[in-house]
């Protein structure tokens, strides 16, 4: 691949048939697909959606929106509760002609956006349905109908009911996913049933790959907003997200030095490419990334019994199996699968696919 | 401080002190102080170092190396193990007058570099001192010396043993950061006396700010290189690397959530901002980081009972004591200290004062 450096290789065919096979879920289910973008926060990887009939997108930050809003995408939901202090820039974009849905948790952020906002814009009540993070928690059925009113005849206009259900990312099996996917849905349902008679038009929108991935049909919500999936990584694959030839990026690293006796292989690529993400093995053993061989069409299985067991700046080391540790030498390059694309991607300056095209991203 | 989105703040008051206090345990140790810019990867902090008399710079990249030289530093180290696909920016490097000192942990290494440099350079042979990621084990004193004889008269002149003894980050207190200083001296001795009449010039090199820091004279060393010093950080300081007060970078986060049950504050900054890296508490809690108040001058004392409790790519959660919370509205910005200070650094587009001033970095 004439690699020199520490590179994200984006295989471009394993990723275009994600974003089809997603896309093909969602018809079939009958629910609006909004990907969310901040995994390949790319213009060009935003085209391949485009070309497949997408039109409306999710972001994670007033930066994220005002780079895709200059790329031509009209209907951006900033799916991160909002952060009042960027309400100028939001008002820019909405003038410019965007149409901007916000995410809302709190009468305070609603009470000072109908104070500065200019324009009409749209938002969502973010709904806690068990991650804990942000969001108004399911019970509070009073507390939420008072914010509704609030917004009721102003600028704002609701949207519906937006949930991020990120614990499906730290769940023990399938099954536990698909639990949690149907508690999702039960409690959002709850609401959307409260509501839908005042607010005939709201929507139920749900956002995490691995429940999207997994639940057999997407029932009970009207819109879904998954990122991941675009290149899925080694957590969504130890999830069972996807199968392992669905992983689309793997990091090209150079192999700096081998340590025969602890049959460690030392990389040039560290936190600095891989982010400091892990998962745990069976035995508690922290794994950072898989390795892979390279070749002229993509890369090998991934080395089941080799891992990266430790990551500083800009080293990993890779302990090998004797297969793995026998087939690599110093100065080869191999290939590390991400345990998380989405901080990989961020990483990165930009991607390059496996025919050697430069793939230019977002690095705000 | 008018800062409207999440941004790394720099004390810079704080950052020329930590740099004029390691410089003076150099001087007074008389050793060779030759920091490590990865961790601030900036021209114009590096005129700071340039401006207290310092010429020598060490660095974790060609490219990094590459941004220094443009910068007008002449005397530069890779301290990390040669990757010998970037020969050829290293030849150019050299032959644009630079004095490069490269790093080298096996013969494999060396033989293709013998071949491929066209210019003479320098390099020091990275130890293993008990890190286990890369170099040649101290007792392995025979292949030492058959890599010294194989460079012996060729372009690459041989400068001494190096070390990084990382494992200095991982000490549970002060003593045991001593003793890893003082096992890392006696093995590096015992290389330099084995070694000293044949190499009269070799210099004995170390690295970590852990040891450097708490070591209370730097003896049995003839060159340090740490870097981290420059900001510190929250490991440092629960390392006792550094006095809260010593730590020079905050990142400032917008607040845009706020959970009255859980005692939980939500601000707008995640992994993309701080990085995954965690420190352990005594009940196993991880801890991602401390939140401080931000004034005109700075910031407050860290908040010792609050810490961010978990991280996602553009949220972070602060589980906050009743003072820390009760003093936090939404539409605020308040102040992380972040645990490691060298992939904040990397994750920023810039710095940016107390005052106000923008201070660019290099973002390779």
């Amino acid at each position: 691949m004439n690699i020199i450096e520490p590179t994200l290789v984006l295989d471009a065919g394993k990723c275009r048939s994600n974003i089809r096979l997603i896309i093909k879920k969602a018809e079939d289910s009958g629910v609006i697909f909004r990907p969310h973008f901040k995994t390949h926060n790319s213009l060009e990887i935003g085209e391949w959606f485009r070309e497949e009939g997408v039109k409306k997108i999710a972001v994670s930050s007033v930066r994220m929106a005002e780079y895709f809003a200059d790329g031509g995408w009209d209907d951006i939901t900033i799916a991160i509760t909002f952060n009042l202090l960027e309400t100028d820039k939001v008002n820019k974009l909405i003038r410019s002609g965007k149409k901007i849905n916000l995410t809302i948790d709190s009468p305070e952020t609603l009470r000072t956006l109908l104070k500065k906002l200019k324009y009409p814009a749209d938002f969502f009540l973010k709904i806690d349905t068990g991650y804990n993070r942000t969001g108004m928690a399911v019970e509070k059925v009073d507390e939420i109908n008072t914010i509704l009113s609030m917004a009721s005849g102003s600028r704002l206009r609701f949207s519906g009911f937006l949930t991020h259900s990120g614990h499906s990312y730290r769940a023990g099996s399938k099954e536990e996913i698909l639990d949690i996917y149907n508690d999702t849905i039960s409690k959002m349902d709850f609401l959307k049933e409260r509501f839908i008679e005042e607010y005939p038009d709201l929507l139920i929108s749900v956002g995490d790959t691995p429940t999207v991935s997994i639940a057999p049909e997407l029932t009970g919500v009207d819109e879904i907003r998954p990122g991941n999936f675009v290149f899925y990584d080694l957590m969504q694959y130890a999830l069972g997200s996807c199968s392992e030839k669905e992983i689309a990026v793997v990091l090209a690293a150079p192999v700096i030095s081998i340590n025969e006796d602890r049959k460690e292989i030392v990389i040039h690529a560290g936190a600095v490419h891989l982010s400091k993400e892990f998962i745990t093995n069976v035995s508690g053993i922290k794994n950072y990334g898989r390795p892979v061989l390279l070749n002229s069409t993509g890369w090998s299985n991934m080395s089941n019994d080799s891992m990266i067991t430790s990551v500083s700046q800009e080293h990993s080391v890779i302990h090998a199996d004797d297969k793995f540790f026998n087939s690599v030498s110093i100065g080869d390059v191999i290939g590390i699968v991400p345990v998380h694309s989405c901080l990989a991607a961020n990483l990165a300056g930009n991607y390059r696919t496996i025919e050697g095209l430069v793939i230019s991203k977002n690095r705000n």
